[in-house]
């Protein structure tokens, strides 16, 4: 099953994704029941959750709501670095295959959700794509075996891993500036909950650009399959329900273009991974007030 | 005036810092008040929490107490890499001075209190100190002015910004992991109010290993100033009452020694800086269940 958060009315709630005569419905589970999506993962009731959104009544067209990342008050948004392996060749370096994943942090006011527009600073001209599939991380855990780590996961989600390409080089280390300016990214459209993936390590994502396709992999081809990470994250850290990765982007990016292809007002960008749906996002110059 | 946060008959609480007869007492205006010392600082209520704390009746002497960092329920806490202009010299590799901040993020899992033992996995015997001064944001706002940035602090904190020296190389970039190390670091021993701050371009800072003096140096000497910093910061995030800005460690870390001096069981570390007080921490080995 499919939940996305989303505002509607005013309010903010979340509901089930329910697709009828060509036309997505969210059904208001939040104006039924309460709670917010991130209730059900950290209180292990995502049946009756489930039983739930079957029963609730109120629903809402899609294109009369705002789409929200689908979780809302995630402690972590951890986001994996290069991870695909041919990703690593196209920095040219003859660094050989690293050991282990880089790993960089972004807050929520970073994303913006589905059918938004992502919004470019007047400080770059040089915002990036980069499409991702996001574990969302069901039961939490420290020093999780990798072979128990595929059942920690709630569900997937997408990420717009938004960039601004000249602000991650600030400094010799860290790209924490050019990952968090506000709305630069984007979640979602939705969870899909993990009943629904048959092979972690056979999902294919895809990117395109006005159409175009940018970005064309398969976590097959991961270096750090989405076991590995949430073992490798637990080793130091406790995850929590509701806490997100992003398992990182194929190949592609803008900024990997001669010339680079940066995005600009007027684009439009898909990322789509098989069976979770399509996270679409326009571009909006920032104008400051 | 200072204000703690902290644990005692199996709450949590905030309260002012009393000093009376060389003794340390906490005012408890959580048990007469409710809230977080977050709470004041985001409603701009400061002058009527110094007037509540004057008025608290109840309070505990400190050694009956667990100090807790100064904020639980931060957005943010962000770290500022290499700044003093010393420090950068130690890497030895001729780069010239950086034009921007590095810049890393840790969660507050990462951090336990004043008093408390730090905590060294079995991971790593490379757990090393890092003294710094805390800005505390009080007032929020985005693409803050340098010229007004000093007005947005509530107050200052010290942060040991306790690092797993082999975890921050796991990968080219990014140091997120051997920042994040659960109760690695620490965050205290309270909040002194911004009142109190005569100069902050001139705060000196000390921290010391066993009574040794490893680092000692003031913030005259910082290449990125506080109120660069916050208008920096500010430039891609909503700086939100409440976040935690650290501002880089003087030279003299244990990895900076030939042998490196890493921290170990029975090891007692201080990190003083000018009129805040003194953050103690000593360390013990975790024990996995």
């Amino acid at each position: 099953m499919k939940f996305a958060s989303y505002k509607v009315e005013g309010r903010t709630t979340y509901g089930s994704v329910v697709e009828e005569n060509n036309t997505i419905y969210l059904t208001d589970i939040g104006k039924e029941n309460g709670h917010d999506l991130r209730y059900w993962i950290e209180n292990d009731t995502m049946n009756e959750l489930r039983a739930i959104a079957e029963a609730t009544k109120t629903r809402h067209i899609e294109k009369y709501v705002d789409y929200l990342p689908p979780i809302l008050s995630a402690e972590k948004i951890a986001c994996i670095g290069v991870n695909y392996a041919n990703r690593n060749a196209e920095y040219k370096d003859n660094s050989e295959l690293p050991k282990y994943p880089s790993l960089f942090l972004r807050y929520l006011d970073s994303f913006t959700g589905n059918n938004q527009n992502l919004v470019r600073p007047p400080e770059s001209d040089k915002l990036d794509y980069e499409g991702e599939i996001v574990i969302i991380i069901g039961k939490g855990g420290r020093r999780i075996p990798e072979e128990k780590a595929l059942e920690h996961i709630a569900g997937l989600t997408l990420m717009n891993e938004g960039t601004l390409r000249d602000w991650v080089r600030h400094a010799k280390f860290n790209v924490t500036q050019g990952k968090n300016f506000e709305k630069s990214g984007s979640i979602g459209p939705w969870m899909m909950t993990s009943d629904e993936v048959a092979d972690y390590t056979n999902l294919a994502i895809q990117t395109r650009v006005n159409g175009e396709i940018r970005q064309d992999d398969n976590t097959s081809r991961l270096m750090f399959p989405f076991a590995f990470i949430i073992s490798y994250l637990s080793t130091f850290m406790t995850l929590k329900p509701g806490d997100m990765i992003s398992t990182g982007t194929p190949n592609g990016a803008g900024a990997r273009f001669d010339p680079p292809k940066y995005l600009k007002p007027g684009d439009i960008i898909e990322v789509e991974a098989a069976g979770i749906g399509v996270l679409k996002n326009g571009v909006e110059d920032e104008v400051l007030k």
